[in-house]
Order: structure tokens, then sequence, then C-alpha cells
């Protein structure tokens, strides 16, 4: 249902730290013209945690307009509570999303029974496919690999899994191979994907990697200013100075000058 | 500023799952005429990380009118974005309240310069007490007694402290004896808290201890509705009929009886 | 086959931080004359990661001589590695343990395979009971209880469970007044339960509980010193002066006047 | 002192489980050989927390030996007590240790001046450098730069970091470069350290990471077996698969031919 490549989405923001919906719109259209076939807003990248509900929505229905139907949204609609994650998803599906992705909720002594309860919840308060994240960093639940078969099992619209528990990397790799390039094509893809791996690993710093991918829009021209919201990381001096060397050794690899803008 | 004992409310729920706000008025009347000098709305214990922005102003208004300046009433404005903090804070003055209370906000890497940073920012916004709280297993962040201290240097309307990361029950006794009754009425104070401490040890158990304190006031007429909101929990047989054991010897208690209802 | 009551053990240091064997017998005799069914060396309580292998062996020998058959003796065998714990397994076999207490491994994206292999291979490796404990704290991992109790189908040896992770207090009430008083008699043992309490909770803090029991113990005139291993923690002023007021309170309750040695 | 770069090296194992002395030998004759600075034994790369007292003796006589002056053996002696800490420190300095690497004690409730201590502590009782470890995933302490500077400043024999909390992969690569290469030649260190990216991420991958570090130095023929303690990882094909194409896009690199062996 979601086979393809699918990018999350920053949330840009003006230097007075208000969102910057016009930015929005030129994101969009990057991710949409380099070939992509889904997005996902309101998500981690998103900086969703740091905005308020209202924002929310304003995201969403920009994201979409700016698609425009060219490549699926997915919304995150993770919350706390079932009611507000049922309300997320509600909202997400009125504005048009495809999916939402979402979360184990967040609780003390959490377990295994709590969580199938969620996701068949909201499974049965709103008809649209779940995307289960499986991201412990943020939910603070390790989910095994048999509770998410058995999700998958015992909720039929949340079969798809977002991956982000390591060892994944590897992971991703063979997912982006498999999903990107027809059977035969896999050299191709690991050709492609590891010549960018020094300016993922950069990118992916915990602490200072939303700052980064920020900064590498900014430069192509995409958002207008690279600030996250407080408390989001800046960058300083020797960071920038280090991206400009990965990124200047990744422009010199075959095909991939454009990195640069 | 804030001296006495101030109580946590709890956010009732109908067993619809809505917001009950007619128990509100009376748990806060419970308070009240229990001799609380002030009570805090919008706390763990009123599960807020389940409530919808919209519900957060309801519950808010509710306590305020219910309160009717016979004690004062502190408004949980914990936030992981700054700016929805400060906002959080604005709607809780422009209702009433006397002071917010306010966790470091949850963000992955934080470091004691934003903690700082996060109290600045929003004491710099907006007029209004700041109690500091440090409850760790919600935060993630433990805020070590040269943290909190310069805080209170720094940020002159932070500077009462909601301690909670233990070992705290002993400071709790000692603050509880030392506020709620004159000098050389310690004695009687360790008297009055030593009786309720299994009742006490009972409701705190991690897990279960919000469903075990909206029963007892279920139980005291004053919630309509035991319920929490999912992924709550709810109390099997076995925890209720411990429940009643451990009430019925808390009633035997001199000058208890009054905790049957 | 571990019905009844069993006490942890604490290892007593000299003031020059050395194991203090006297102290230990006169430990284990206090426990034996009150009654126990059976005690645990080498766990939480007895600083078990502050001590060398050869320490180790000295403890298990002094307990099992200090016991001398009035009651089982249980001894902590958690380790990282599944060969370490046989290791301390073989080891507490060969001096004389009833049982050893065996914690999850501590590792990284541990998960629920693991875990049961560790059991397995201990089971496999040495005929001995195993008890298993349930403290996420100190291993890091949450069991859950399917898993818990696949480990007693599966791992015969060990179904023995020593419950920790909370809500727990309740179920301690539960399994301390079924095991220790016979049927018809819980209301006598929750009497009993109650009025120590105040003392339990003050004990259980954490953070200091263990310098505050070992207070006791010295007070009791069971322990040389009350000494715990840096970086273990120590008693201030008003933590002392706090035990002072709960053990007067405790002792002035029916029956508990022995807690002031 | 430490100048340069340092290696940190596995602990092989035969297939049967037990340390493999002559497979030590070659893996420091390997990293001699590439030119390092040094190397650090009874790391967590070393599976240190699954190898018992008397292995780790045995270890680092054979790496001692091995390097046989050529470079210098930093020795892993974390411990979670303070006493046990000496005593690791005092076997590796009689064994021929330059220096010891010392992360914070875990223990629940640490703080910044326990970890003081213990760093005082251990420096007060043996004459040896100490390379403070800062890796929080396995102390559970995050020690934020104004403690490293306060231990640097109050122990002077601790005055060497191994910073491993993100975001740091860049800050290795300044520092590899800036250690290992000649002012000036920062961009040829760059060009180096970013065609082994792919490969170096691949290790990194959090739970089988171990593993494959000891699969690649089994094809190059430095290891007789690739088997990790349990419950360490294995691989699976498909990582094996996964492992045989960044090693052939990595030969493919200019000058990198060699990873093959």
């Amino acid at each position: 249902m979601f086979e393809g490549v699918y990018s999350v989405l920053p949330t840009p923001f003006t230097g007075a730290g208000d969102v910057d919906l016009p930015s929005i719109t030129r994101v969009v259209d990057l991710v949409v013209k380099a070939g992509v076939n889904g997005m996902t807003a309101l998500g981690v990248t998103g900086e969703v945690s740091r905005l308020t509900e209202r924002e929310r929505g304003q995201i969403v229905e920009a994201v979409v307009k700016a698609a425009d139907g060219r490549a699926k949204v997915i919304v995150g609609a993770s919350a706390d509570g079932v009611r507000t994650c049922i309300e997320y998803t509600r909202e997400a599906k009125a504005l048009g999303a495809a999916a939402v992705m979402v979360s184990p909720p967040r609780m003390l002594k959490l377990n295994t029974e709590s969580v199938v309860s969620h996701y068949k919840a909201l499974a049965a308060a709103v008809d649209l496919p779940i995307v289960v994240q499986d991201y412990p960093p943020i939910s603070g639940f390790a989910m095994e690999a048999a509770l998410l078969a058995r999700i998958a099992r015992e909720v039929p619209s949340a079969r798809t899994i977002k991956l982000e528990d390591p060892p994944t990397p590897f992971k991703t790799t063979r997912i982006l191979a498999a999903a990107h390039y027809p059977a035969g094509k896999i050299d191709e893809a690991a050709n492609v994907f590891y010549k960018f791996v020094p300016l993922m690993r950069f990118e992916f710093q915990e602490g200072i990697g939303m700052a980064i991918r920020k900064e590498v829009l900014k430069r192509r021209g995409v958002l207008a200013d690279a600030a996250t919201r407080a408390p989001g990381p800046t960058l300083d001096e020797s960071t920038r100075k280090a991206l400009d060397s990965v990124l200047a050794w990744t422009a010199k690899q075959e095909g991939a000058s454009w990195i640069l803008g």
C-alpha cells in the first residue's frame, strides 16, 4: 500500500519562530520533484512536540495542498491518550491524509496489552490506514518483533511499520533498495546509497540532526530560515565547517553535484 | 509565597470518557474544606498528557470558579517547546491562576543550559510565579540541587520547587510538618502523617496509583465515576479488596474515621 | 519450594571498607531467630555490584555457616554474561546454597528471546533452583507477566519469582500474608504489616535506603558499622532525626517495641 | 599525552566460548602495523562485562606482551564500586598499562558529586593516567561538558576524555584528522575518512555491531572465530550479505582494497 520512498518533512519556522507556510510548499515541491511516492508531516523531524494543535492543522492543510495529489501524505498522530490520538486522526483524514503514523503512547509501566489496545481502539474509531512507528528513543517503549507481528495480525489497518529501532540502518538499506529499484537493480541502489552515507551519518547526529537538515535545505534555497523551535538545536561554527566539508566531498561523487543546490 | 499545603487535583471523567465538570467542582470543594492553602490543576495526577488544549481551558476555568478565592490555584503548564509553555502560561494567567507549575521540556540530549533557558524565556514572557517541578520519571531529566539553586537565583519568579525526585518522602514529611503546623507541633504533624502512610503507600503505586486515588474519591462521594482515560489503569478485584483492607485499618486509627466518607 | 518469609541480607563493612564477617554472622542469627524460612545473600541490598569475586565467596561461606541448616540460603548470581552467571551458580551450589537468584543480563537491545535463552542455558548447566528476579531499575529490562510465565513453563527449575516491579507493594502484602500466616489469619497479617509501613516506606527510599537499613541494624546491635561502600549513600543529620522519629512512632505500636533493640 | 590514533580491541573467543589468546596477539599485531599510537583493552568492544576477573588479567597480559612497547596499552577499569575500580587499576598498572579508561560507576540516583569523588578517589589511590569515558548508554549517566571540565581541573591525572556521547561523530572526525595528520592535511584526512563511513556506519549498528566487527577481523585472517559471548549477537544470513555488499563497495574506493584482507 505504501510502497516506494517516503520523505519525512521538517516544519519550517521563520526567524521569529512562527510556522513558515510558503517554505512548507517549497519543501513539498522539492521532494515531489525528487520522485518520492509520499511524505510524512508532523513526525519527530517535523518538531511535532513543539507545535500547538492549531498549527498542526495549518501544516497538514498546507502539505496536502502542495502535494496536490502528486504523492501521498502521511500525518503523525501520536498522542499519550487514545482519545487525543483518535481526534488527531479524524482531523488528518478530514484534511486529506492517506494514513496516520502512530507511536505507542508514552506512559510509565506501559505494556504489550496496552499498546495493542491503543492501536485497536484507534482502528475501530477511524477508518484510515495506520503506520506503526517503532522509535523507542521517543516513545520510551521497545516493541519486539513479535508485538509488531501481533499488531499487524490483530489490527488489519496497521500493517505498515516505520522501523527506526537499531539495528535498522542496514534494513533501511535493503528496504530502500527493494522498494525503489525494480528487481535486479540492487547494486545500483547500493551504489547510490553508499555515496550519500557520509552526509546521512552527519545529518543523523542525535542532538543537532534537525538543525543540520534544515541548514542543508536552506542552502538549497528551499527554507527561508533554518531555525528550529526552542529548545531545539542551533549550529555552531565548527559544525558548519564540518558540514561544508562533507557536502563538498559528497558533491564530488558521481551524479551528486546537485546536493549543493 | 506558596506556604502551606497544596493538593494536586485529579481530572474526573464520565464513564464515556468526557471531562466531568460537576465532579471537578466537588473535588475542589472537598480540598478547600479540608483546609488546603491551594491546589494544582493539570498536573500528572490530572492526567494532563491525555487532555486536549480545549479541555485544559475548561478545567482551569472550572477549578478557579469552584475555588472562588478561598484557595490559590496553580496550573500545570509543562510543554516540550518553550512557545507552547508560554502559551499555556498566558492562558492560565488570563483564567486566574496564581502560578504555573513547569517541568523541564522533554527532549533527547537535554542539558543544564537548555533547562535554565527554558525557565528564563518563560519568566521573560509572562509575569506569573513559576513552580519548578522536579519529577524525573516524567520529564526524563534529573535536576541536581545545584541546578535547582541556579534556577532560583537566575529566575526570580521561579523560586518554588515541587520536589518529587526520591529520596523525597522524608523531605515531604518535614516540609508538610513545617508548613502546616506552627513551630513546636512537629510531633503532632508526624503523628497525623504516620497513620496515613499505609494508605499513601498503597495509593502511590506506580502504574495503578491514579485509579486508586479516583476510587477513594468516588467512595467518598466526590467523583461520579472513577474512570481514567486510556491507556490509564483500571482496578482489578484483588486490588479493590486490598484497598478495602487498608482503608478499614486506616479508619480505625484515632481521628481518621472520616476516610470512609 | 520456597514458601514462607525470606530476608535479604545486607553486606556489613568495617569503617575501613572491608567485608565484616563477624557482623554477617550476627545478621544471619537475627533473621533466623525472627523465624524466617530463608535468606538471600549477594542481592542488590547486599551491595553485590561493589564486591569482588573473592569477597563473594567469603560472604556466601559465612552466611551458610551461620545459617547452619536452620534456614535456606539463596545466593544472588546475576551477571551480564551467561558464562559468568553459570560460574557464580556453580560456586554457590558448591558452598551450600539452596538456590540462586538471577536477573536478566544487562545489555543494550536485550529482548525476550535472549532472556529465555539466558535462564535455559543456566538451568542446563547447573542443577539448582533458580529464583527469577524482576527488578527493572537494576536490570534495565521490564519482564512482562507473559514472559515470566513462559520462563516458568520452559525452565522447570526457574519457577520462583522475586517480584519487585511496581505495582508490587500490595502483591507483597498478599504474598507475605498468604505465606507467613495460615489461612484465616489474613487480617492478623495485615495488622502486623500496616504498623510497620511508615518505617518500611522510610527505609525504601531510593538513593539512601541501604544506609538507613544498615543504621537500623547497627542501632539494634547487629552491625559493628553502618558503612556502605562508595559510591553508596551516607546519612545526613536530618535523615537521622527523621529516622529517630519514625522509629519512635513504630515502637509505640502494639507489639513493636523491640524495633528499638 | 595520548595523542594520535587509538584502537579499541575486541576480545576473541573460541567457538567453545573460551578466551582465544593467540588471536589476541594477531589483533594487536594488526593494529600496531596499521600505525596506531595505542590501543584499549577491556572496553565495551572487548565485551568486558562478560569476562571474569581472572580472564581480565590474562587478556591484559597478552595484549601488553604482544604490543611489546611498540604502542601504548590503555586498560578498561570501570566498576560500580570505587574499591573494585582501584583494584582493577592497580592490576592494570602492575601488568604494564599506560593508563586506565574509567566510566562513571553505575548506580541509581548517581549525581555530579559522586562522579567527581569516584575519579578523585581513584587518582588518590593509584598513580596512573585516567581516561574518562563518556558513553551514557553503558554508564547510564550523561556527563555534561561542565562536569568533564571540572574533572579535568580537579583530578590532574584524568585529563583525557573518550567522547562517545552524540553528537560526537563529527567531533571524532575532527579529532582523528587533527591527531593523525599534521596541520594542512585536514582535507586528506577527511578524504580517507569519508570513504570508510559506509562500512563504519554498518559496523556501528547497536545490537549487532560487535559481531560485525569480529566477522570482518575473521575474514581478514586475524580472528580464528567470530563468536561473541552470550547474550552477545550473532549474524544472520541477510546481514552477512549486506556486509559483503558494503565491503565490496569500500574495497573499490581508492586505496582501500586491503579491507578485503
